[in-house]
């Protein structure tokens, strides 16, 4: 790399987690850094844009000279705003995250961290989304490393027009981390259940819950790799037409 | 067909909305139809889900015997607690719409409509997306038409695990419509703006804006065969790997 790279950051866990500072804390090492996410957290809100309502911008501060836009939106508000609106200049990369829990199978398209970097890279940005795989662990030391050394990467080789990576760090000590590994999405995905509950007015009211389903037999998927201490990096792209079946349908009798 | 089919209708203007009435008119004409729609409009809201709220459910009734039920969350939300919590059996088919705006292009990630269909695909019920490509025009005869005659083909035909019909409907008189196109999604996206204003405190805030960009040279898309007035139908599936790109990533020197 010559130039230091300008790298938009952003999340879907709000612009508060501990996740985003710890990708600020090493973006800052590789380039300057432009940071702009929701003001809350915006789990689970997929490519959601907000297009009836005003969108509003706040500064904020974090310690050791944390600095960033906190944004009343989605994460994809966030990635446009900041292009459109708040940078001065078109950023070489976006990167989202680091997020708390995995980002794999069907959960992609729930991904608010994945859809920031989908937004990047409608822009024509090469982007990443970067994901932690435990909803608790606080320590982000080696998910930075890896998110790094991502960049570094994707900057040096660049990636296919609308293509985005989606990589996933196992929630374990580095010791047993054993390399990175290129995978696809994965079937893993939720079998929802409702828990239907009383308000204290007498209301009925619904918890989504989710229980994992883990298909077996998917050597190369996202979640395989990552249950077995394998950084997992898929290459995402949203070319949503199922190509194979045009010709069959093409058969139907339409009329 | 033997049986008459379980038709679940959904759509993103919210329950409430004209093209959802519509819907329920021309399915309850093929079979039994049960309705769970968002109590507003949730447009542009993508593949989001509320995992982090209750979720409330009201038994609507409008005129002349529509019944259903309004979800205060999303599309997806809506079609996972009538499959999951609502319904006593699976529906045989999912149908989304008819949505006020046509759905084509990038649009596909920030669609309400279509993501009420890909959650039916998630949860493996035969699921179609439709849409009216009018935001002014209230008159849903001729898309009436197509939804029941997709509903029909798909009933007899089936679809592949997985996919989902996108159906696009012209807003042009019946004598205009040239017939069905089976089409791919294109590359028309939105060039967004961001017009600044202050409130009456004198805080800013801003609205998104979109113009349309359609790329040109694109025959067989989506976006290309509305405008000239054919009913588009695109076979939309969310295999999101970049296969192509999985082998050159894997001589990428990660470490």
């Amino acid at each position: 790399m010559i130039k230091k790279p300008l790298i938009l950051v952003t999340n879907d866990d709000g612009i508060f987690a501990p996740g985003i500072y710890a990708l600020w804390e090493a973006m800052k090492l590789i380039g300057e850094v432009f940071i702009v996410a929701p003001d809350t957290e915006k789990s689970a809100v997929g490519h959601a844009i907000t297009i009836s309502d005003p969108i509003r911008v706040q500064k904020i501060k974090r310690k050791n000279g944390f600095e960033g836009f906190a944004v009343n939106g989605t994460p994809a508000d966030c990635v446009k705003i900041a292009v459109g609106a708040l940078m001065d200049q078109k950023p070489d990369i976006v990167i989202s995250g680091i997020n708390s829990g995995a980002n794999v199978g069907t959960s992609l398209m729930y991904s608010g961290t994945v859809s920031a970097a989908t937004e990047g890279t409608i822009l024509d940005i090469p982007s990443v989304a970067v994901s932690l795989d435990s909803l608790i662990t606080l320590d982000y030391r080696f998910a930075m490393k890896v998110a790094a050394t991502i960049v570094k990467s994707v900057m040096q080789n660049g990636l296919p027009k609308g293509t985005l990576l989606n990589v996933n760090v196992p929630a374990v000590t580095e010791s047993l981390i054993k390399g990175y590994k290129i995978t696809r999405q994965g079937d893993l995905h939720y079998l929802e259940g409702f828990d239907r509950r009383e308000d204290p007015r007498g209301r009925v009211y619904y918890w989504m819950t989710g229980q994992i389903i883990e298909p077996v037999g998917q050597a190369d998927t996202d979640s395989h790799a990552l249950s077995k201490n394998w950084i997992s990096v898929t290459p995402v792209h949203y070319r949503l037409t199922n190509d194979e079946f045009v010709e069959v349908l093409k058969t139907w009798d339409l009329s």
